[in-house]
C-alpha cells in the first residue's frame, strides 16, 4: 500500500520565511500605497563585486566555445575552487584542511539540511534555542525529532540547548549527551558568538564523548572581534570531531547565484566509517554539482583585489548594523548581536510575543523583521532584524519603529 | 550512542560513472601517449545556444547594479521561467499543467535522486532492469531496497522490470503491483522508447492500483517519431498518478549549467495527501532554488529562436546516432536505440561480459563506452555508447571499434 512519508507530515505549518513571505504579501496586496521596508529575511541587497562579475562573463564565454565548453563538474567541486578555499579559508589561518576535504555544493542551506542525512536515524540531535529552523525540520523530516508538544513548543526527542540573556546567547554544554551536535557562531539568529577558548570546549566536549558537531561558519566574514575564530579548525582535535559549512551568500552576495561548500576531514570518523566518504557518495549520487560559472565567480573573490571588494560589501552592512543597534538602543530598546554578525537581537516592547510585534510592526511602520519564537521557543518575545537592507533604508526602517 | 546511515553502508561500490572515471584515469595516466574518446558518460560536447549566451551575460549584468540586483529567488522557481515551460512544453503540447505545478531545480539526477524522500520507507518500488543507477541507488539510501543478492545482482525488495531483446527493452506491466514505478522514456540506457498507447496502458494500470509513475522524460528532445509521447501528461489519467522529471541536459546543452525541473499535479493525491504540498515543503526546507542567471538562460530557450538552436544541437547529435547505429550495424554489431534516443544499446561480442568488453574497448581501441550490468543484471553482455560525443571523434570512435 503506497504511503507518504509520515515524517513529512509532523511538520509544523509551512517554513518560517514562507509564512513571512505570506504575511506581508498579504499586507502588500492590501495596502499598495505603502513602502515596505524588509529586514526579515536574511537576503542580501548589493550588487556582486566587480570580480565576480568579470569571472562570470568570462566563464559564460568559455561556455560558448567548443574548446572551452565545460560540461558534467567534477564530483566535489573543481579543483581550482577546492585549491583556492583550502589556500585562503583554512591554511592562511593555520587550518590544516586540503583541497579535497571540501566538497563544493550550491549552498549552505542545501549542505546544512541534507548534512544529517548520513547519520543513523536514532542519532540524537542537539540545537540552539533560537535556531536556524533548517537544522530541526530537516531532522523532524528523518524521523530523528519525535514528537512535537504543543506546550513547551518543542520537539520531545531533540535536545534544546537555551542560548538567553542569563548565558550571553551562548549555549551550555548539554547535560545529556547528544551525538550530533548544530552550532552556528557568530549566530542566526541571534548575532552572537563565543571566543576560541568557549569553542575549544565544544572541541573536547565532542571529543570526548563521540559527538559530532555541525558546524555553520556562514557568517565568519562579520567577525571584527579578534578572539572570535573564524573556523571550528582553529581549535585543538576539531578535525576529528567537527564538520564546518560555508556560504559564499553572506560575504560576497552570493545568495542568488548559490555557492557554498562542506567540509569533512579524513580523520573524522564514527562507527568505524569515515564521514567524507559518505557524503562523497551522497555528493554522487545525488547531486550533479555547481555550475562551473558560479563555481569560477567564487574562485574570483579568493585574491588580494576579491577580498577587497567584499570586505566593502561587508563594512557597507556593519554601517547598518552599528545604525540599528545605536539606534533601538538610544531608542530604550534592549538590543544585542550586530558586532561579529550582520543580525541584531531585539527584546519585544511591552512584553508582546514576537508574531503580535511582527504583524504590529508590519502595520504601523511597514517594516518586516523576524518573530524570535520562529527560531524556537527561548526566541518567543524576540525579534531579529537584519544588516542586509540597503543604506537608506536601514536608517528609514529605525526611524520608523523610533517614532511608533 | 552515534550511529551511520546504515542503509548507505550497503550501497555497492561506487557510483557507475564514478568508477568508468576511475578506470579512464588510470589508463590515460598509464598511457599518456593514447588519445581517449569517451563515449561512455552522457555528458555533452557542444557549447551553449547563441541565445543561452546572451541571457546569461545580460542577467549577469543585472546582478551587477543594485537595481536589477536578484538574491533569492522564489521556492518553486521564478513565474517567468514556470510560465514558458508550460506554455512551451505542455500547453502546445494539448497538456493541461499550471505554472504553479513545476518545481524549477539544479537538474534532473537531484529531483529523481531526491523525490522518493517524500514517500513512505514501506513503499515497494519498481525499475526498468537495466536502469539509471540514481533510481536504484537512492532507494538503497532510504532502506526500500532490502538486501542485495549477490548471485542475482538484485535488491530483493525491488521489482525489477527485464528490458530486453525479447519485449523491445520495454517493460511489460509487472505482476506484483508497485506503489512506485520509475520509467524513463526516451530510456536511458538502451534508447529504446513506447508509443502512447503502450504509455497510456501504464497511466491506467497506475490509477488501477494507486501506483505513482515517476516519468523521467529527460531525453524527449531526440524523439523522431510521430507515435511517441514527449510527456506522460498526453495520456489521459496521468495528472492522478503521474510525477514527471525534466532537465536542461540533453536538450539544451546545460549538463554544466545544472537546470531542470519536476512538476506534481495538484490533482495527484495519495495516502490523504497531495504530494505537491510535500515537495513543495522539501524544496522550502532543504533547497535555495537554482541561480537566476541559469533560470534566465533556461527560459532563453523557449523562443523560436531558442528552439530552433536547441534542434540544431539535438541534429547534431542524432547524425552521431546514426553514424553509430549504421556503422556497428554493418560491421555486423547487434545494436538498437538511436532513433528516437541520443543512446545505442549494443551486444557485447562473443558473448563478452559487460566490464571485460568495457576494459577490452579502453585498451585495444582507446574507446570509452558505459558498461551495461552497470545499469542492472538485464544490462550484461550489453554496452552503452553515447551520441553526445563530438562529430570527429564519433566517427573515429567507430572506425577504431569496427577495426579491433
Amino acid at each position: 500500500m503506497i504511503s507518504v512519508n509520515e515524517d513529512y507530515l509532523k511538520l509544523r505549518g509551512s517554513y518560517l520565511f514562507s509564512e513571512i513571505g505570506k504575511r506581508v504579501n498579504a499586507y502588500a496586496a492590501a495596502h499598495p500605497e505603502k513602502s515596505i521596508i524588509r529586514l526579515g529575511i536574511g537576503d542580501v541587497t548589493r550588487p556582486l563585486p566587480p570580480v565576480v562579475i568579470d569571472a562570470l562573463h568570462k566563464a559564460v564565454d568559455e561556455m560558448a566555445n567548443e574548446d572551452t565548453f565545460r560540461g558534467y563538474a567534477p564530483d566535489l567541486g573543481y579543483e581550482f575552487l577546492r585549491s583556492a578555499i583550502a589556500e585562503w579559508d583554512y591554511k592562511k589561518r593555520g587550518c590544516d584542511i586540503s583541497p579535497d576535504e571540501i566538497f563544493v555544493s550550491d549552498g549552505a542551506k542545501s549542505d546544512s539540511g541534507n548534512i544529517q542525512e548520513i547519520f543513523g536515524r536514532g542519532c540524537k540531535v542537539a540545537v540552539c534555542d533560537p535556531v536556524y529552523p533548517v537544522y530541526v525540520d530537516t531532522n523532524v523530516m528523518s524521523g530523528r525529532a519525535g514528537t512535537y508538544i504543543e506546550e513547551t513548543g518543542m520537539w520531545d526527542n531533540i535536545i534544546y540547548m537555551p542560548c538567553t540573556k542569563d548565558n550571553g546567547f551562548a549555549p551550555c554544554l548539554p547535560k545529556e549527551v547528544p551525538d550530533l551536535i548544530y552550532l552556528c557562531f557568530p549566530n542566526n539568529p541571534t548575532g552572537a558568538t563565543i571566543t576560541k577558548s568557549e569553542l575549544q570546549k565544544w572541541v573536547d566536549y565532542a571529543n570526548k564523548n563521540g559527538s559530532v558537531i555541525l558546524y555553520d561558519a556562514a557568517y565568519e566574514a562579520y567577525i571584527t572581534e579578534e578572539d572570535v575564530p573564524h573556523s571550528i579548525y582553529e581549535c585543538e582535535g576539531a578535525r576529528e570531531c567537527a564538520i564546518e559549512l560555508h556560504s559564499f551568500s553572506k560575504n560576497a552576495g552570493f545568495t542568488g547565484l548559490r555557492l557554498g561548500y562542506t567540509v569533512i576531514p579524513k580523520s573524522l570518523v564514527r562507527d568505524g566509517v569515515m564521514l567524507h566518504s559518505l557524503w562523497a557518495r551522497r555528493h554522487g549520487t545525488k547531486y550533479n554539482g555547481a555550475p562551473y560559472i558560479v563555481q569560477r565567480a567564487g574562485e574570483a573573490i579568493y585574491s588580494e583585489e576579491g577580498q577587497a571588494q567584499i570586505k566593502e560589501t561587508v563594512d557597507y552592512y556593519m554601517r547598518n548594523a552599528r545604525i540599528i543597534l545605536k539606534g533601538l538602543h538610544g531608542a530604550g530598546y534592549e538590543v544585542s548581536g550586530g558586532v561579529n554578525a550582520p543580525y541584531i537581537w531585539m527584546k519585544t516592547p511591552f512584553k508582546l510575543k514576537s508574531w503580535d510585534y511582527f504583524d504590529s510592526l508590519l502595520s504601523q511602520a511597514n517594516v518586516v523583521g523576524t518573530p524570535g519564537v520562529g527560531f524556537g521557543p527561548s526566541g518567543e518575545g524576540y525579534f531579529r532584524l537584519t544588516a542586509f537592507g540597503k543604506y537608506e533604508n536601514t536608517v528609514m526602517a529605525i526611524n520608523r519603529i523610533r517614532s511608533i
